[in-house]
Protein backbone atom coordinates (compact mmCIF):
# COMPACT_ATOMS: atom_id res chain seq x y z
CA UNK A 1 0.00 0.00 0.00
CA UNK A 2 0.94 3.63 -0.25
CA UNK A 3 4.69 2.58 -0.44
CA UNK A 4 7.94 4.96 0.33
CA UNK A 5 7.23 7.14 -2.54
CA UNK A 6 4.97 10.17 -1.75
CA UNK A 7 3.09 10.65 -5.22
CA UNK A 8 4.88 13.74 -6.07
CA UNK A 9 3.36 14.11 -9.01
CA UNK A 10 0.20 13.95 -8.64
CA UNK A 11 -0.16 16.02 -5.23
CA UNK A 12 1.53 18.52 -7.00
CA UNK A 13 -1.05 18.77 -10.19
CA UNK A 14 -3.71 18.61 -7.66
CA UNK A 15 -2.10 21.30 -5.71
CA UNK A 16 -2.65 23.43 -8.54
CA UNK A 17 -5.94 22.41 -9.20
CA UNK A 18 -6.66 23.81 -5.43
CA UNK A 19 -4.79 26.46 -5.76
CA UNK A 20 -2.47 25.20 -2.67
CA UNK A 21 -5.86 23.61 -0.50
CA UNK A 22 -4.87 20.68 0.98
CA UNK A 23 -6.56 17.60 -0.86
CA UNK A 24 -8.61 16.96 2.07
CA UNK A 25 -9.84 20.95 2.75
CA UNK A 26 -13.25 22.03 0.95
CA UNK A 27 -13.01 22.47 -2.47
CA UNK A 28 -15.72 24.90 -3.40
CA UNK A 29 -14.54 25.99 -6.81
CA UNK A 30 -14.72 23.04 -8.72
CA UNK A 31 -18.40 22.89 -9.71
CA UNK A 32 -19.29 19.22 -10.25
CA UNK A 33 -21.99 18.64 -12.88
CA UNK A 34 -24.78 16.49 -12.77
CA UNK A 35 -23.20 14.78 -16.06
CA UNK A 36 -19.98 14.23 -14.72
CA UNK A 37 -22.00 11.43 -12.15
CA UNK A 38 -23.05 7.91 -12.93
CA UNK A 39 -25.65 5.86 -10.51
CA UNK A 40 -26.31 2.58 -11.22
CA UNK A 41 -29.90 3.92 -12.82
CA UNK A 42 -28.04 6.39 -14.84
CA UNK A 43 -27.84 4.45 -17.26
CA UNK A 44 -31.59 4.27 -17.98
CA UNK A 45 -31.48 7.88 -20.00
CA UNK A 46 -30.83 5.28 -22.78
CA UNK A 47 -34.42 3.73 -22.41
CA UNK A 48 -35.89 7.31 -22.62
CA UNK A 49 -36.32 7.45 -26.42
CA UNK A 50 -38.40 4.10 -26.35
CA UNK A 51 -40.47 4.72 -22.88
CA UNK A 52 -41.03 8.25 -22.58
CA UNK A 53 -45.23 8.52 -23.38
CA UNK A 54 -45.42 4.85 -21.86
CA UNK A 55 -46.77 4.04 -18.53
CA UNK A 56 -43.23 2.80 -16.43
CA UNK A 57 -43.14 1.07 -12.89
CA UNK A 58 -39.90 2.86 -11.18
CA UNK A 59 -38.94 0.48 -7.78
CA UNK A 60 -36.67 0.89 -4.72
CA UNK A 61 -36.32 4.39 -3.45
CA UNK A 62 -38.32 6.11 -0.76
CA UNK A 63 -42.11 8.16 -1.59
CA UNK A 64 -41.72 9.56 -4.91
CA UNK A 65 -38.27 10.08 -5.18
CA UNK A 66 -37.48 7.63 -8.48
CA UNK A 67 -40.44 9.61 -10.15
CA UNK A 68 -38.70 12.65 -9.82
CA UNK A 69 -35.27 11.05 -10.80
CA UNK A 70 -37.10 8.87 -14.10
CA UNK A 71 -39.33 12.30 -14.81
CA UNK A 72 -35.81 13.99 -14.77
CA UNK A 73 -35.09 11.60 -17.18
CA UNK A 74 -37.54 12.47 -19.49
CA UNK A 75 -39.80 9.57 -18.64
CA UNK A 76 -43.25 11.50 -18.59
CA UNK A 77 -45.40 8.52 -17.41
CA UNK A 78 -43.30 7.21 -14.03
CA UNK A 79 -44.85 5.33 -11.59
CA UNK A 80 -44.18 3.72 -8.29
CA UNK A 81 -44.94 1.53 -5.79
CA UNK A 82 -46.95 3.86 -3.51
CA UNK A 83 -48.97 4.96 -6.67
CA UNK A 84 -50.01 0.82 -7.10
CA UNK A 85 -50.75 1.18 -3.08
CA UNK A 86 -52.74 4.22 -3.56
CA UNK A 87 -54.65 2.70 -6.53
CA UNK A 88 -55.57 -0.46 -5.20
CA UNK A 89 -54.15 -1.15 -1.49
CA UNK A 90 -55.74 -5.10 -0.91
CA UNK A 91 -52.82 -5.69 -3.76
CA UNK A 92 -50.38 -6.43 -0.82
CA UNK A 93 -52.77 -6.85 2.14
CA UNK A 94 -49.33 -7.01 4.57
CA UNK A 95 -48.72 -3.15 4.39
CA UNK A 96 -49.66 0.15 5.83
CA UNK A 97 -49.18 3.22 3.89
CA UNK A 98 -48.24 6.21 5.29
CA UNK A 99 -50.49 9.11 5.04
CA UNK A 100 -47.24 11.53 3.81
CA UNK A 101 -46.58 8.42 1.00
CA UNK A 102 -50.72 8.69 0.11
CA UNK A 103 -49.88 12.20 -0.71
CA UNK A 104 -47.46 12.14 -2.73
CA UNK A 105 -48.87 9.47 -4.97
CA UNK A 106 -50.22 9.93 -8.56
CA UNK A 107 -53.69 9.19 -9.20
CA UNK A 108 -54.13 6.69 -12.02
CA UNK A 109 -56.50 3.23 -12.43
CA UNK A 110 -53.63 0.93 -13.68
CA UNK A 111 -56.46 -1.74 -14.28
CA UNK A 112 -56.80 0.75 -18.08
CA UNK A 113 -53.24 1.77 -18.14
CA UNK A 114 -51.31 -1.11 -19.28
CA UNK A 115 -47.26 -0.79 -17.49
CA UNK A 116 -44.61 -1.54 -20.82
CA UNK A 117 -41.73 -1.36 -18.78
CA UNK A 118 -40.22 -2.09 -15.09
CA UNK A 119 -37.08 -0.19 -14.47
CA UNK A 120 -35.62 -1.30 -11.00
CA UNK A 121 -33.90 2.05 -9.67
CA UNK A 122 -32.68 1.33 -6.63
CA UNK A 123 -33.38 -1.01 -3.72
CA UNK A 124 -36.95 -1.81 -2.75
CA UNK A 125 -38.02 -0.74 0.67
CA UNK A 126 -40.30 -4.10 1.30
CA UNK A 127 -39.42 -6.94 -1.05
CA UNK A 128 -42.90 -8.84 -0.73
CA UNK A 129 -45.03 -5.69 -1.79
CA UNK A 130 -42.41 -5.33 -5.27
CA UNK A 131 -42.44 -9.31 -6.29
CA UNK A 132 -45.54 -9.29 -5.66
CA UNK A 133 -46.71 -6.25 -7.93
CA UNK A 134 -43.69 -7.54 -10.42
CA UNK A 135 -45.71 -10.68 -10.87
CA UNK A 136 -49.10 -8.99 -11.02
CA UNK A 137 -48.10 -6.98 -14.28
CA UNK A 138 -45.95 -9.55 -15.96
CA UNK A 139 -48.62 -12.17 -15.88
CA UNK A 140 -51.36 -9.78 -16.56
CA UNK A 141 -49.22 -8.24 -19.70
CA UNK A 142 -49.36 -5.12 -18.28
CA UNK A 143 -52.73 -4.52 -16.91
CA UNK A 144 -53.20 -4.88 -13.05
CA UNK A 145 -56.19 -6.87 -12.16
CA UNK A 146 -55.96 -7.69 -16.15
CA UNK A 147 -56.25 -11.75 -17.26
CA UNK A 148 -53.37 -13.76 -17.07
CA UNK A 149 -51.85 -14.03 -20.21
CA UNK A 150 -49.52 -16.89 -21.83
CA UNK A 151 -46.36 -15.42 -21.63
CA UNK A 152 -44.37 -18.47 -24.17
CA UNK A 153 -47.23 -16.92 -26.95
CA UNK A 154 -47.26 -13.08 -26.48
CA UNK A 155 -45.94 -11.73 -29.75
CA UNK A 156 -44.79 -8.69 -29.52
CA UNK A 157 -44.13 -6.34 -27.36
CA UNK A 158 -43.26 -7.52 -23.86
CA UNK A 159 -42.84 -5.77 -20.96
CA UNK A 160 -39.38 -4.75 -20.42
CA UNK A 161 -37.54 -5.14 -17.26
CA UNK A 162 -34.38 -3.77 -16.10
CA UNK A 163 -32.15 -4.32 -12.97
CA UNK A 164 -29.85 -1.59 -12.39
CA UNK A 165 -27.26 -3.32 -9.66
CA UNK A 166 -26.67 -6.70 -9.15
CA UNK A 167 -24.72 -6.24 -5.77
CA UNK A 168 -25.78 -8.93 -3.75
CA UNK A 169 -24.08 -7.26 -0.58
CA UNK A 170 -23.32 -3.59 -0.03
CA UNK A 171 -21.77 -2.05 3.15
CA UNK A 172 -23.66 0.27 5.20
CA UNK A 173 -22.66 1.50 8.93
CA UNK A 174 -23.54 -2.04 9.75
CA UNK A 175 -20.97 -4.54 11.03
CA UNK A 176 -21.51 -7.07 8.35
CA UNK A 177 -22.33 -6.17 4.57
CA UNK A 178 -26.28 -5.65 3.74
CA UNK A 179 -28.19 -7.44 1.19
CA UNK A 180 -28.62 -5.60 -1.78
CA UNK A 181 -30.57 -5.13 -5.05
CA UNK A 182 -29.05 -8.37 -6.21
CA UNK A 183 -30.81 -9.97 -3.35
CA UNK A 184 -34.30 -8.85 -4.23
CA UNK A 185 -33.69 -10.08 -7.65
CA UNK A 186 -33.18 -13.37 -6.68
CA UNK A 187 -36.10 -13.03 -4.59
CA UNK A 188 -38.02 -12.08 -7.29
CA UNK A 189 -36.13 -14.94 -9.78
CA UNK A 190 -36.95 -17.61 -7.17
CA UNK A 191 -40.87 -16.41 -6.97
CA UNK A 192 -41.61 -15.65 -10.22
CA UNK A 193 -40.33 -19.15 -11.01
CA UNK A 194 -42.61 -21.09 -8.58
CA UNK A 195 -45.56 -19.15 -9.45
CA UNK A 196 -45.37 -19.66 -13.22
CA UNK A 197 -42.90 -22.41 -13.67
CA UNK A 198 -41.04 -20.26 -15.73
CA UNK A 199 -38.26 -17.70 -16.25
CA UNK A 200 -38.84 -13.74 -17.32
CA UNK A 201 -36.17 -12.49 -19.40
CA UNK A 202 -34.39 -9.27 -17.65
CA UNK A 203 -31.41 -6.58 -18.59
CA UNK A 204 -29.09 -6.77 -15.80
CA UNK A 205 -27.16 -3.14 -15.77
CA UNK A 206 -24.70 -1.75 -13.00
CA UNK A 207 -21.08 -2.85 -12.12
CA UNK A 208 -19.44 -5.54 -12.92
CA UNK A 209 -22.13 -5.44 -16.03
CA UNK A 210 -20.41 -4.57 -19.20
CA UNK A 211 -22.96 -1.85 -20.78
CA UNK A 212 -22.31 0.15 -17.50
CA UNK A 213 -18.48 0.13 -17.92
CA UNK A 214 -19.23 1.71 -21.76
CA UNK A 215 -21.97 3.85 -20.88
CA UNK A 216 -19.12 5.94 -18.03
CA UNK A 217 -16.39 5.92 -20.88
CA UNK A 218 -19.11 7.57 -22.93
CA UNK A 219 -19.61 9.67 -20.38
CA UNK A 220 -16.45 10.90 -19.74
CA UNK A 221 -15.68 10.79 -23.34
CA UNK A 222 -18.63 13.55 -23.91
CA UNK A 223 -17.21 15.33 -21.13
CA UNK A 224 -13.37 15.58 -22.29
CA UNK A 225 -14.67 16.49 -25.99
CA UNK A 226 -17.05 19.18 -24.58
CA UNK A 227 -14.51 20.92 -22.19
CA UNK A 228 -11.05 20.24 -24.67
CA UNK A 229 -12.91 19.34 -28.14
CA UNK A 230 -11.77 16.22 -30.03
CA UNK A 231 -9.67 13.74 -28.30
CA UNK A 232 -8.71 10.49 -27.08
CA UNK A 233 -9.37 9.30 -23.13
CA UNK A 234 -6.25 8.27 -21.42
CA UNK A 235 -5.99 5.41 -19.59
CA UNK A 236 -9.21 4.14 -17.36
CA UNK A 237 -8.47 3.81 -13.64
CA UNK A 238 -12.19 2.44 -11.59
CA UNK A 239 -11.80 2.89 -7.58
CA UNK A 240 -13.64 0.24 -5.80
CA UNK A 241 -14.38 -1.16 -2.56
CA UNK A 242 -16.29 -4.46 -3.85
CA UNK A 243 -14.12 -7.22 -5.84
CA UNK A 244 -17.14 -8.55 -7.16
CA UNK A 245 -18.45 -5.72 -9.01
CA UNK A 246 -16.36 -2.79 -8.90
CA UNK A 247 -13.24 -4.97 -9.30
CA UNK A 248 -14.55 -7.51 -11.96
CA UNK A 249 -15.91 -5.21 -14.15
CA UNK A 250 -12.90 -2.83 -14.29
CA UNK A 251 -10.71 -5.88 -15.25
CA UNK A 252 -13.06 -7.22 -17.73
CA UNK A 253 -13.30 -3.88 -19.72
CA UNK A 254 -9.75 -3.58 -19.46
CA UNK A 255 -9.28 -0.67 -17.32
CA UNK A 256 -6.73 -0.74 -13.87
CA UNK A 257 -8.48 -1.64 -10.98
CA UNK A 258 -7.78 -0.25 -7.48
CA UNK A 259 -9.75 -2.06 -4.52
CA UNK A 260 -10.12 0.23 -1.06
CA UNK A 261 -10.14 -1.15 2.66
CA UNK A 262 -13.10 1.03 3.23
CA UNK A 263 -15.81 -0.76 2.18
CA UNK A 264 -17.48 -4.02 1.33
CA UNK A 265 -14.02 -5.97 1.10
CA UNK A 266 -12.51 -6.77 4.66
CA UNK A 267 -8.55 -7.97 3.61
CA UNK A 268 -8.56 -9.38 7.02
CA UNK A 269 -10.52 -12.41 5.08
CA UNK A 270 -8.50 -13.56 3.14
CA UNK A 271 -7.20 -11.86 -0.89
CA UNK A 272 -10.27 -11.07 -2.76
CA UNK A 273 -12.52 -12.67 -5.46
CA UNK A 274 -11.14 -11.12 -7.85
CA UNK A 275 -7.57 -9.22 -8.59
CA UNK A 276 -7.31 -5.54 -8.90
CA UNK A 277 -4.43 -4.12 -10.23
CA UNK A 278 -3.57 -2.48 -7.13
CA UNK A 279 -5.19 -1.93 -3.13
CA UNK A 280 -5.06 1.06 -1.34
CA UNK A 281 -6.03 1.95 1.95
CA UNK A 282 -8.80 4.20 0.97
CA UNK A 283 -10.34 6.58 -2.39
CA UNK A 284 -7.68 9.23 -1.34
CA UNK A 285 -4.57 6.82 -1.27
CA UNK A 286 -6.27 5.37 -4.93
CA UNK A 287 -6.79 8.86 -6.40
CA UNK A 288 -3.11 9.85 -6.11
CA UNK A 289 -1.95 6.53 -7.08
CA UNK A 290 -4.00 6.56 -10.15
CA UNK A 291 -3.08 10.54 -11.21
CA UNK A 292 0.45 9.83 -10.32
CA UNK A 293 0.81 6.91 -12.88
CA UNK A 294 -0.90 8.88 -15.50
CA UNK A 295 1.43 11.85 -15.33
CA UNK A 296 4.71 9.79 -14.99
CA UNK A 297 2.93 7.98 -18.25
CA UNK A 298 3.33 11.37 -19.94
CA UNK A 299 6.15 13.30 -21.31
CA UNK B 1 -73.02 -29.25 -6.63
CA UNK B 2 -75.33 -30.84 -3.79
CA UNK B 3 -77.40 -32.64 -5.75
CA UNK B 4 -81.46 -33.10 -5.32
CA UNK B 5 -81.01 -35.16 -2.41
CA UNK B 6 -81.63 -32.12 0.76
CA UNK B 7 -79.19 -34.13 3.33
CA UNK B 8 -82.10 -34.27 5.34
CA UNK B 9 -79.92 -36.37 8.27
CA UNK B 10 -77.53 -33.64 8.33
CA UNK B 11 -79.33 -30.74 8.57
CA UNK B 12 -81.95 -32.70 11.39
CA UNK B 13 -78.78 -33.42 13.48
CA UNK B 14 -77.61 -29.43 13.32
CA UNK B 15 -81.14 -28.41 13.89
CA UNK B 16 -81.41 -30.44 17.11
CA UNK B 17 -77.83 -29.51 18.16
CA UNK B 18 -79.01 -25.64 17.37
CA UNK B 19 -82.38 -25.76 19.66
CA UNK B 20 -84.10 -25.28 15.79
CA UNK B 21 -82.01 -22.32 14.72
CA UNK B 22 -81.50 -22.58 11.40
CA UNK B 23 -78.00 -23.01 10.69
CA UNK B 24 -77.04 -19.37 9.31
CA UNK B 25 -78.53 -17.62 12.66
CA UNK B 26 -75.85 -16.81 15.15
CA UNK B 27 -75.32 -19.98 17.39
CA UNK B 28 -74.68 -18.10 20.81
CA UNK B 29 -75.17 -21.23 22.73
CA UNK B 30 -72.40 -23.45 21.39
CA UNK B 31 -68.94 -22.46 22.84
CA UNK B 32 -65.88 -22.20 20.83
CA UNK B 33 -62.87 -23.22 23.00
CA UNK B 34 -59.20 -22.14 22.16
CA UNK B 35 -58.35 -25.73 22.36
CA UNK B 36 -60.27 -26.60 19.08
CA UNK B 37 -58.91 -23.95 17.05
CA UNK B 38 -56.01 -25.12 15.16
CA UNK B 39 -53.82 -22.29 13.12
CA UNK B 40 -50.66 -22.67 10.46
CA UNK B 41 -48.38 -21.98 13.65
CA UNK B 42 -50.15 -24.08 16.57
CA UNK B 43 -48.06 -26.86 16.24
CA UNK B 44 -45.23 -24.89 17.61
CA UNK B 45 -46.98 -25.77 20.71
CA UNK B 46 -44.74 -28.87 20.52
CA UNK B 47 -41.40 -26.97 20.59
CA UNK B 48 -42.13 -25.32 24.22
CA UNK B 49 -40.44 -28.17 25.80
CA UNK B 50 -37.36 -27.60 24.21
CA UNK B 51 -36.89 -23.37 23.74
CA UNK B 52 -39.57 -22.34 26.23
CA UNK B 53 -36.38 -20.41 28.21
CA UNK B 54 -34.54 -19.93 25.38
CA UNK B 55 -34.26 -16.75 23.09
CA UNK B 56 -36.84 -17.53 19.70
CA UNK B 57 -37.15 -15.42 16.79
CA UNK B 58 -40.79 -15.28 15.98
CA UNK B 59 -41.50 -13.49 12.48
CA UNK B 60 -44.61 -12.49 10.90
CA UNK B 61 -47.86 -10.69 11.94
CA UNK B 62 -48.37 -7.05 13.26
CA UNK B 63 -46.50 -5.36 15.67
CA UNK B 64 -45.96 -7.49 18.94
CA UNK B 65 -48.61 -9.95 18.07
CA UNK B 66 -46.58 -13.01 17.41
CA UNK B 67 -44.86 -12.35 20.74
CA UNK B 68 -48.59 -12.47 22.55
CA UNK B 69 -49.00 -15.57 20.77
CA UNK B 70 -45.42 -17.40 21.19
CA UNK B 71 -45.69 -16.41 25.14
CA UNK B 72 -49.13 -18.08 25.01
CA UNK B 73 -47.78 -21.10 24.38
CA UNK B 74 -45.29 -21.02 27.30
CA UNK B 75 -41.85 -19.78 25.12
CA UNK B 76 -40.83 -16.65 28.03
CA UNK B 77 -37.95 -15.31 25.37
CA UNK B 78 -39.88 -14.85 22.46
CA UNK B 79 -38.87 -11.85 19.90
CA UNK B 80 -39.82 -9.96 17.07
CA UNK B 81 -38.22 -8.17 13.97
CA UNK B 82 -39.33 -4.83 15.60
CA UNK B 83 -37.17 -6.00 18.94
CA UNK B 84 -34.47 -6.58 16.69
CA UNK B 85 -34.71 -2.97 15.05
CA UNK B 86 -35.38 -1.28 18.11
CA UNK B 87 -31.82 -2.81 19.51
CA UNK B 88 -29.91 -2.02 16.51
CA UNK B 89 -32.18 -0.21 13.26
CA UNK B 90 -29.09 0.02 10.84
CA UNK B 91 -29.11 -3.95 10.50
CA UNK B 92 -31.72 -2.50 7.98
CA UNK B 93 -31.27 0.38 6.59
CA UNK B 94 -34.69 0.83 4.28
CA UNK B 95 -37.08 0.94 7.21
CA UNK B 96 -38.67 3.41 8.83
CA UNK B 97 -39.99 1.85 12.50
CA UNK B 98 -42.96 3.41 13.56
CA UNK B 99 -43.64 4.98 17.25
CA UNK B 100 -46.00 2.62 17.87
CA UNK B 101 -43.93 -0.34 17.18
CA UNK B 102 -40.92 0.93 18.85
CA UNK B 103 -43.29 1.18 21.53
CA UNK B 104 -44.04 -1.93 21.89
CA UNK B 105 -40.59 -3.57 21.45
CA UNK B 106 -39.01 -5.45 24.36
CA UNK B 107 -35.27 -4.06 24.83
CA UNK B 108 -32.71 -6.36 24.65
CA UNK B 109 -29.12 -6.78 23.61
CA UNK B 110 -29.29 -9.17 20.86
CA UNK B 111 -24.93 -9.36 20.38
CA UNK B 112 -25.14 -10.88 23.69
CA UNK B 113 -28.73 -12.99 23.68
CA UNK B 114 -28.17 -15.70 21.25
CA UNK B 115 -31.44 -16.84 19.31
CA UNK B 116 -31.75 -20.91 19.31
CA UNK B 117 -34.37 -20.83 17.11
CA UNK B 118 -36.26 -19.08 14.19
CA UNK B 119 -40.18 -19.77 13.43
CA UNK B 120 -42.08 -18.24 10.88
CA UNK B 121 -45.70 -18.09 12.80
CA UNK B 122 -47.13 -15.77 10.00
CA UNK B 123 -46.13 -13.89 6.70
CA UNK B 124 -44.14 -11.18 7.26
CA UNK B 125 -44.89 -7.68 6.33
CA UNK B 126 -41.60 -6.89 4.53
CA UNK B 127 -39.80 -9.87 3.34
CA UNK B 128 -36.41 -7.80 3.13
CA UNK B 129 -35.68 -7.41 6.79
CA UNK B 130 -36.64 -10.56 8.07
CA UNK B 131 -34.45 -12.28 5.30
CA UNK B 132 -31.62 -9.90 6.23
CA UNK B 133 -32.16 -11.07 9.74
CA UNK B 134 -32.96 -14.52 9.07
CA UNK B 135 -29.43 -14.37 7.27
CA UNK B 136 -27.88 -12.78 9.89
CA UNK B 137 -28.79 -14.96 13.04
CA UNK B 138 -27.89 -18.20 10.92
CA UNK B 139 -24.69 -16.79 9.61
CA UNK B 140 -23.26 -16.16 12.93
CA UNK B 141 -24.61 -19.01 14.99
CA UNK B 142 -27.28 -17.19 16.82
CA UNK B 143 -25.50 -14.00 18.34
CA UNK B 144 -26.50 -10.70 15.76
CA UNK B 145 -22.76 -9.26 14.66
CA UNK B 146 -21.06 -12.06 16.14
CA UNK B 147 -18.52 -13.60 14.09
CA UNK B 148 -19.53 -15.88 10.43
CA UNK B 149 -19.22 -19.48 11.31
CA UNK B 150 -18.84 -22.09 9.68
CA UNK B 151 -22.40 -24.30 9.60
CA UNK B 152 -21.08 -27.41 7.67
CA UNK B 153 -18.39 -27.50 11.12
CA UNK B 154 -20.73 -26.66 13.75
CA UNK B 155 -20.85 -29.30 16.02
CA UNK B 156 -23.67 -28.80 18.03
CA UNK B 157 -27.00 -26.94 19.04
CA UNK B 158 -27.83 -25.56 15.15
CA UNK B 159 -30.19 -23.11 15.05
CA UNK B 160 -33.86 -24.66 14.65
CA UNK B 161 -35.67 -23.07 11.93
CA UNK B 162 -39.39 -23.96 11.12
CA UNK B 163 -41.75 -22.18 8.51
CA UNK B 164 -45.33 -22.82 9.24
CA UNK B 165 -47.25 -22.26 6.19
CA UNK B 166 -45.74 -23.35 2.43
CA UNK B 167 -48.75 -21.49 1.18
CA UNK B 168 -47.17 -20.23 -2.18
CA UNK B 169 -50.42 -18.54 -3.04
CA UNK B 170 -53.76 -17.37 -0.73
CA UNK B 171 -56.54 -15.60 -1.50
CA UNK B 172 -57.73 -12.50 -0.39
CA UNK B 173 -60.28 -9.60 -1.38
CA UNK B 174 -57.65 -8.68 -4.02
CA UNK B 175 -59.69 -10.85 -7.35
CA UNK B 176 -55.70 -12.21 -7.49
CA UNK B 177 -54.52 -15.10 -5.21
CA UNK B 178 -51.61 -13.52 -3.01
CA UNK B 179 -48.47 -13.83 -2.42
CA UNK B 180 -48.03 -16.18 0.82
CA UNK B 181 -45.50 -17.56 3.77
CA UNK B 182 -44.15 -20.40 0.73
CA UNK B 183 -43.34 -16.95 -1.25
CA UNK B 184 -41.10 -15.62 1.84
CA UNK B 185 -39.17 -19.08 2.08
CA UNK B 186 -38.49 -19.08 -1.60
CA UNK B 187 -37.20 -15.55 -1.30
CA UNK B 188 -35.32 -16.89 1.69
CA UNK B 189 -34.09 -20.01 0.57
CA UNK B 190 -33.11 -18.21 -2.83
CA UNK B 191 -30.91 -15.14 -1.04
CA UNK B 192 -29.30 -17.70 1.85
CA UNK B 193 -28.09 -19.55 -1.21
CA UNK B 194 -26.46 -16.77 -3.17
CA UNK B 195 -24.54 -15.41 -0.23
CA UNK B 196 -23.23 -18.38 1.59
CA UNK B 197 -23.34 -21.37 -1.03
CA UNK B 198 -25.11 -23.60 0.60
CA UNK B 199 -28.92 -24.55 2.15
CA UNK B 200 -29.98 -24.40 5.83
CA UNK B 201 -32.02 -27.20 6.88
CA UNK B 202 -35.63 -26.31 7.99
CA UNK B 203 -38.55 -27.99 9.21
CA UNK B 204 -41.87 -27.12 6.87
CA UNK B 205 -45.33 -27.35 9.21
CA UNK B 206 -48.85 -26.58 7.74
CA UNK B 207 -51.21 -27.79 4.67
CA UNK B 208 -50.27 -30.39 3.03
CA UNK B 209 -47.19 -31.33 5.50
CA UNK B 210 -48.52 -34.84 7.00
CA UNK B 211 -47.19 -33.37 10.44
CA UNK B 212 -50.07 -30.66 10.81
CA UNK B 213 -52.38 -33.50 9.92
CA UNK B 214 -51.36 -35.47 12.52
CA UNK B 215 -51.23 -33.03 14.74
CA UNK B 216 -54.98 -31.94 13.83
CA UNK B 217 -56.02 -35.60 14.45
CA UNK B 218 -54.33 -35.76 17.74
CA UNK B 219 -55.98 -32.64 18.89
CA UNK B 220 -59.50 -34.05 18.18
CA UNK B 221 -58.71 -36.95 19.33
CA UNK B 222 -58.24 -35.02 22.65
CA UNK B 223 -61.32 -33.10 22.56
CA UNK B 224 -63.09 -36.45 22.04
CA UNK B 225 -61.69 -38.05 25.38
CA UNK B 226 -62.08 -35.26 27.63
CA UNK B 227 -65.69 -34.49 25.93
CA UNK B 228 -66.81 -38.32 26.21
CA UNK B 229 -64.16 -40.40 27.49
CA UNK B 230 -61.63 -43.61 25.95
CA UNK B 231 -62.97 -43.96 21.92
CA UNK B 232 -62.24 -43.76 18.33
CA UNK B 233 -62.82 -40.68 15.87
CA UNK B 234 -64.92 -41.02 12.96
CA UNK B 235 -63.75 -40.93 9.83
CA UNK B 236 -62.02 -37.24 8.87
CA UNK B 237 -63.00 -35.01 6.82
CA UNK B 238 -61.21 -31.98 5.24
CA UNK B 239 -62.95 -28.74 3.98
CA UNK B 240 -60.63 -26.26 2.09
CA UNK B 241 -60.07 -23.86 -0.82
CA UNK B 242 -57.07 -24.47 -1.85
CA UNK B 243 -55.94 -28.11 -4.24
CA UNK B 244 -52.44 -28.06 -3.20
CA UNK B 245 -52.62 -27.29 0.31
CA UNK B 246 -56.16 -28.17 1.72
CA UNK B 247 -56.87 -31.39 -0.95
CA UNK B 248 -53.54 -32.76 -1.35
CA UNK B 249 -52.88 -33.28 2.31
CA UNK B 250 -56.01 -34.78 3.12
CA UNK B 251 -56.03 -36.66 0.21
CA UNK B 252 -52.08 -37.98 1.48
CA UNK B 253 -53.65 -38.45 4.88
CA UNK B 254 -56.13 -41.13 4.23
CA UNK B 255 -59.07 -38.07 5.07
CA UNK B 256 -61.76 -37.25 3.01
CA UNK B 257 -61.06 -34.01 1.13
CA UNK B 258 -64.33 -31.72 -0.18
CA UNK B 259 -62.38 -28.18 -2.27
CA UNK B 260 -65.44 -25.51 -2.39
CA UNK B 261 -65.33 -22.99 -4.45
CA UNK B 262 -64.79 -19.55 -2.84
CA UNK B 263 -61.33 -19.43 -2.38
CA UNK B 264 -58.04 -19.89 -4.08
CA UNK B 265 -59.84 -22.30 -6.58
CA UNK B 266 -61.48 -21.45 -9.60
CA UNK B 267 -63.72 -24.01 -11.15
CA UNK B 268 -63.84 -21.54 -14.59
CA UNK B 269 -59.63 -22.48 -14.87
CA UNK B 270 -59.71 -26.28 -15.53
CA UNK B 271 -59.79 -29.27 -12.69
CA UNK B 272 -57.83 -28.87 -9.53
CA UNK B 273 -54.30 -30.53 -9.69
CA UNK B 274 -55.38 -32.67 -6.68
CA UNK B 275 -58.95 -34.22 -7.45
CA UNK B 276 -61.12 -34.24 -3.81
CA UNK B 277 -63.29 -36.81 -2.74
CA UNK B 278 -65.84 -33.94 -3.43
CA UNK B 279 -66.58 -30.16 -4.73
CA UNK B 280 -68.63 -28.42 -2.57
CA UNK B 281 -70.19 -24.45 -3.34
CA UNK B 282 -69.39 -23.06 0.19
CA UNK B 283 -68.29 -24.34 3.23
CA UNK B 284 -72.10 -25.01 4.65
CA UNK B 285 -72.58 -27.48 1.76
CA UNK B 286 -69.55 -28.99 2.49
CA UNK B 287 -69.99 -29.57 6.35
CA UNK B 288 -73.67 -30.90 5.49
CA UNK B 289 -72.70 -33.34 3.14
CA UNK B 290 -70.05 -34.41 5.77
CA UNK B 291 -71.90 -34.95 8.19
CA UNK B 292 -74.88 -36.47 5.81
CA UNK B 293 -72.18 -39.21 5.38
CA UNK B 294 -70.85 -39.54 8.78
CA UNK B 295 -74.72 -40.27 10.46
CA UNK B 296 -75.79 -42.34 7.30
CA UNK B 297 -72.56 -44.91 7.81
CA UNK B 298 -74.17 -44.92 11.43
CA UNK B 299 -76.95 -47.66 12.42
Amino acid sequence: MGGPEPLPKARNALRILNGDNPLNAKIPYILISPSQIIQAHTILKDYVDQYADKAVLCLGGIGDTMRKVAESYGYRKAYTTTDVLAWNSPIWPFIHVSESDLASAKPVDFSRTPISAIFVFHDPRNWGVDVQIMCDVLQSGGLLEGPYVDISTQQSNPIQVVFCNPDLLWKSDFPRPRLGQGAFKASFEAVYKMITGSEYPYVQFGKPTRPTYDYARRVLQNLLEESYGPGELPHMYMIGDNPESDIAGANAAGWSSILVHTGVYDPTTGPPTHIPSREARDVEEAVLWALDRTLRSRP
